[in-house]
């Protein structure tokens, strides 16, 4: 191999590797977004609301960038097979995962309400979810970083425990608004807190089936594991 | 101009082509989904719920059969410039026709729970969403198929209204609730309904900023007009 041609395929090993390197700092982001998110309603920390709010034009930025690298691998580097199929899978990831940090900047804000702060209403529930998205997210993510196919699988198939606990919230949050009026306000927001948690653990199991597909060059079935059309979904 | 290469001129031209119109009836199919699923919720129409839900697994077809024919594009013929940013952008384009489509079909199953078929709420505040939701992505849709920048800037400036009617929404819903607790049932689901009309609104408004970019190379502004820290958003 010539000194020229070596030195190309070098730059272009790197752009690659510049691209997986931006796209884990973005996984990183949404995953401490998450867990600031998770913390300001559990805990009712407002300074972790502060920060998961605060990291989301970061967030939209990387998404921004890694489709500006992805736009000069396409047009200088002409890639082909896995290679093609990575880069293409990079912009659709990171749709989800800006989608990921939407929903987590969305539960830092309500976590601030006023009448979510001064509520007496159980948080329990809330917190085991929030712990299983964020392992379900965490492990989405390495299995990304890793490109390893078996892990990516594995999450895919967690999501159904994240979609049962959520009906199970949907109806104890009901139960707390009939006990009482005055539980309306809170668990409306309570309500929109835990479809958000649920819909990261959708979005980390679409970067599981990404991932699986970017290593495989196979799609896992399209119908996957998940609670019935009886459940409180959508 | 040889034959050959006119040859390959001409059918690359007929694969821009085909992805065209790919989308466009991607396009179609969410809009008439959203149509339904209003007409699910508004008019209590069953028949639109099954019809809103049942074209579901076609608009994800077409969102692979959309990525595949974009693979193809940029393995065979290394598009630059213009159309590569338009290969580009119909992956991004078809991520949110996708989630229209899953907006609409919640909205569908929804419409069908017992809670809501027997209840009395007024829903003249959905439906006036839904027909400025409808009416936004059948705009937007237009845009794309038309590479209309104009009219994606118009489309991305109306996304405001929508958030107003979702945060009135709200409001009135919590109000019902409050004043009698056999509306907190039908009234759960409604503010889910809400919410996903709200959120096909947000992706017509993302494919919009899509087109005009494609059009012109140009971004819209990062932030654009929406309501504030303030509102029930996310």
């Amino acid at each position: 191999m010539g000194q020229e041609s070596a030195h190309i395929v070098s730059s272009y090993e790197q752009e690659l590797e510049q691209l997986r390197s931006m796209m884990a700092r973005m996984g990183g982001l949404v995953e401490q977004q998450t867990s600031q998110a998770v913390a300001a309603i559990a805990d009712r920390d407002e300074n972790a609301a502060g920060i998961a709010a605060d990291l989301d034009p970061q967030v939209d930025k990387l998404e921004r960038d890694v489709e500006a690298m992805v736009i000069r691998i396409l047009a200088l580097r002409s890639p082909v097979a896995g290679d093609l199929r990575e880069v293409v899978s990079a912009l659709k990831i990171t749709g989800d995962m800006e989608r990921i940090g939407d929903c987590a900047a969305s539960i830092a804000r309500r976590s601030l309400r006023t009448e979510l702060v001064t509520s007496r209403i159980s948080l329990s529930g809330l917190r085991g979810m929030g712990r299983l998205v964020q392992d379900n997210l965490r492990r989405a993510i390495d299995a990304m970083s890793q490109r390893n196919a078996d892990l990516a699988r594995e999450v895919w198939q967690s999501d159904t425990a994240v979609d049962e606990l959520y009906n199970a919230m949907f109806r104890e949050l009901v139960t707390y608004m009939m006990e009482d009026p005055r539980n309306i306000g809170p668990c409306t927001h309570l309500l929109f807190i835990a479809k958000n948690l649920e819909r990261i653990g959708d979005h980390a199991t679409n970067i599981a089936e990404r991932v699986y597909y970017t290593a495989t060059g196979e799609i896992l079935p399209v119908v996957r594991p998940r609670g019935g059309f009886s459940g409180q979904g959508g």
